[in-house]
C-alpha cells in the first residue's frame, strides 16, 4: 500500500493489498456512528488526493475515487466502484458491483443503488418528502440504469433497470425499467430502446451493455454483447 | 480549541473556547477586503477538515460546518449556523441565526438569510440579473423558509417567511410567505399547509416547527410545537 | 514564485515568474495522458489553496483559479484565465483567452471555449449523447457568450457568440448567436440585446462588452464601448 503525503490514516482501517492512497486525505475519520467497525478498502483500491472516507463503511476490491470526494460512515459497496471527484456520499447507502458515479454527485442516505449503475456529474439524489423532517424515504436505482448529468430525483422514488433519466431532469414519479424520462417535472418520452446511436448506423443503444464495455472485468461483461439485461 | 494536523491558522482569528478545527483547513485567510478585521468563530464551533475560512467574517456560537467548505470575508452570522461539505459562501452574506445548509449550495454577495432557514443540497442562488454586470440584486430568504436541492433562485427575488421551494425547480419571481413553489420557470401550486405528512397519519407537515425541532436548542423551540411561526 | 505549506510541486512543472500557488495544492500530478508533457502556467499566476492541476497542461498568463479547483491534462488555455472554486475541468479542452468560469463548474472532455466566455455557477456541460458510450459530441461556445447559473447543456450543440444561456436552462439545441435561451427543454426567447438594463436606464446590456469590462486588460478592452462584438 502506498499512502501520499500530508495524509492521515486513522486506526480501525483495513486497506488491502496493492492499494494507493495519494496525498492529503483523511481515511478512516472517527465517528461514534460506525460503531466501532472499521473502513474496509479491498484490495487495488485507489483513492486520489484530498478526499475524506469516515471509519465504518466496506467496499469491495478495485474502488477507484477521484479527487476531493467526501464518504461518509455504513455504507457497504461492492467491488469495482468508481466515485466522481469532490462527490458526497453520506451514511447507510447500499451499492452494489461495479456502480461508477462521475464528479460532484450528492447521495444521501436511504439511497440504494444496483449493479452497474451510472450516476453522472452533479446529480442530486434526495430522501426528505417535506423538508425539514426526520422521514425518509429513500431513491432505489436499479440494475444498469444512467442518471444523466444535473439530474435531480425526489424522494422516494424507484428508477427501473435499464432506464435512462436525461440530463437535467426533475424526476417526481417511479420510472418503468427501460423508459427514458425528461423534463421539469420528468415525464415518460418512449422506451431507451428506441434511442438510435448519433454515428449514424441505425443501431440501437440501449440497453448499454450490449456495445459498451469499457473498464468492466471480461468476468462481468461475458454475454453482455450477446444477450443484454433484460428491460 | 483543539487544532487539526496541517492546519494554518493566519493571524487576525478570533477562535472560541471548546472549538475544534480538523485537519487540512486555511482559517483566517488574509485578504485587504477584510478591511483588517479578524475571523470570528464563536464558542463551540467546529469546522471539519479541507475547509477554508477567511479573514474579517463574524460567526456566532456553535458553528458547525461540513468538509471543503469555502466561506469568504465580511460575513455575519448569527449562533447555530450549521453549513454542508463543499458548500461555498462568498463575501458580505447576512445570515440570521440557527440557519442550515446541506452541501454544495453556492451564495453569492447580496444574499440575506433570515432565521432558521434551511437550504438544501446544491441549491444555487444568483445575484447577476444580466451577467457578466456590475449590478447586483441580492436574494432575500424569510424566516423558516426551505429551499429544495438544486433549485436556482434568480437575482432579486423575495422567498417569503415559511415559504417552500420543491427540488430542482428555477425560482424567477417572488415567493409569498407559506407557498410553495415548483418548476422552471417556478410555478406558485398551493399553499405549504396544505401538504400532508407522508406518514398517512393526515397531518399538516408545515410550518415544520410545530413538528421538526431536532438539533435546536430548548430556548429556541420553547412554544413551537404549540404555536408555529405565522405563514 | 511563491509556494504555500503543505503543496507538492511534481517534475516536469514549468511556472512562470511572479506566481503564487497556495498551500495545500497539488500541482504537476503525473499522468501517463500528458505524454510526458509538462504542466505550464504562465507568469503572473495565482493557484488557491486545495487545487490539483495534473501534469500537460498549458496556461496563458495571469491565471487565476478559485479554491479546491481540479484540473487535469492535456487542456490549452489562453491568457487570463479564470477558474472558480471548486470547479472541475477535464482533460483535453480548448480554451480561449479572458475566459471565467465561476465556482463549482463541470467541463468535459472535447468542449471547446471561446474568448472571453463567461460561465457562471455550478453549470454543467455534458458530451456523450446516450451515456454511458465511447461516443462523444463536443459542446462549443462561442466568443462572449454567457452561461447561467446551474444550467446544462447537451452534448453536441453550438452555444453562438454573445448568447445568452439564462439560469437553470437545460439547453438541448443549438443556439444562435445573440440569443436568449431558457428553460427546460431551453427554448429561444428573443435576442439578448432586447434586454434593458435593470438599473432603468432603458439602455440595453448585450453585448455586455459594451458596458463591462471590469478586470480585462486596456489592451483587450479597447474599443469594446464603441464598438461592441457583433452578434
Amino acid at each position: 500500500v502506498r499512502i501520499g503525503a500530508y495524509t492521515i490514516i486513522h486506526a480501525d482501517v483495513d486497506i488491502g493489498p496493492a492499494s494507493i492512497i495519494e496525498s492529503h486525505c483523511v481515511i478512516g475519520n472517527p465517528t461514534p456512528r460506525a460503531g466501532g467497525a472499521p473502513l474496509v478498502l479491498g484490495q487495488n483500491s485507489h483513492v486520489r488526493s484530498h478526499s475524506i472516507f469516515y471509519q465504518g463503511s466496506t467496499f469491495g476490491e478495485g474502488l477507484i475515487t477521484g479527487h476531493q470526494v467526501m464518504v461518509r460512515e455504513q455504507i457497504r459497496a461492492g467491488p469495482g466502484l468508481q466515485i466522481g471527484s469532490q462527490a458526497n456520499l453520506e451514511d447507510g447507502l447500499k451499492i452494489g458491483d461495479y456502480v461508477r458515479t462521475q464528479s460532484n454527485v450528492f447521495i444521501p442516505q436511504g439511497t440504494r443503488i444496483g449493479n452497474y449503475v451510472w450516476i453522472f456529474p452533479n446529480v442530486v439524489i434526495t430522501n426528505d418528502p417535506h423538508p425539514p423532517s426526520d422521514f425518509f424515504l429513500g431513491v432505489d436505482i436499479g440494475e444498469f440504469a444512467a442518471i444523466g448529468a444535473n439530474a435531480t430525483l425526489l424522494p422516494g422514488i424507484s428508477i427501473g433497470a435499464n432506464a435512462l433519466v436525461a440530463a437535467g431532469s426533475v424526476v417526481t414519479r417511479d420510472v418503468p425499467a427501460g423508459m427514458v424520462v425528461a423534463g421539469n417535472p420528468g415525464k415518460l418520452l418512449r422506451p431507451a430502446a428506441e434511442i438510435e446511436h448519433r454515428d449514424g448506423s441505425g443501431k440501437g443503444v440501449y440497453p448499454w451493455p450490449h456495445f459498451f464495455t469499457r473498464g468492466y472485468p471480461d468476468s462481468v461483461t461475458v454475454g453482455w454483447a450477446e444477450a443484454p439485461p433484460e428491460k
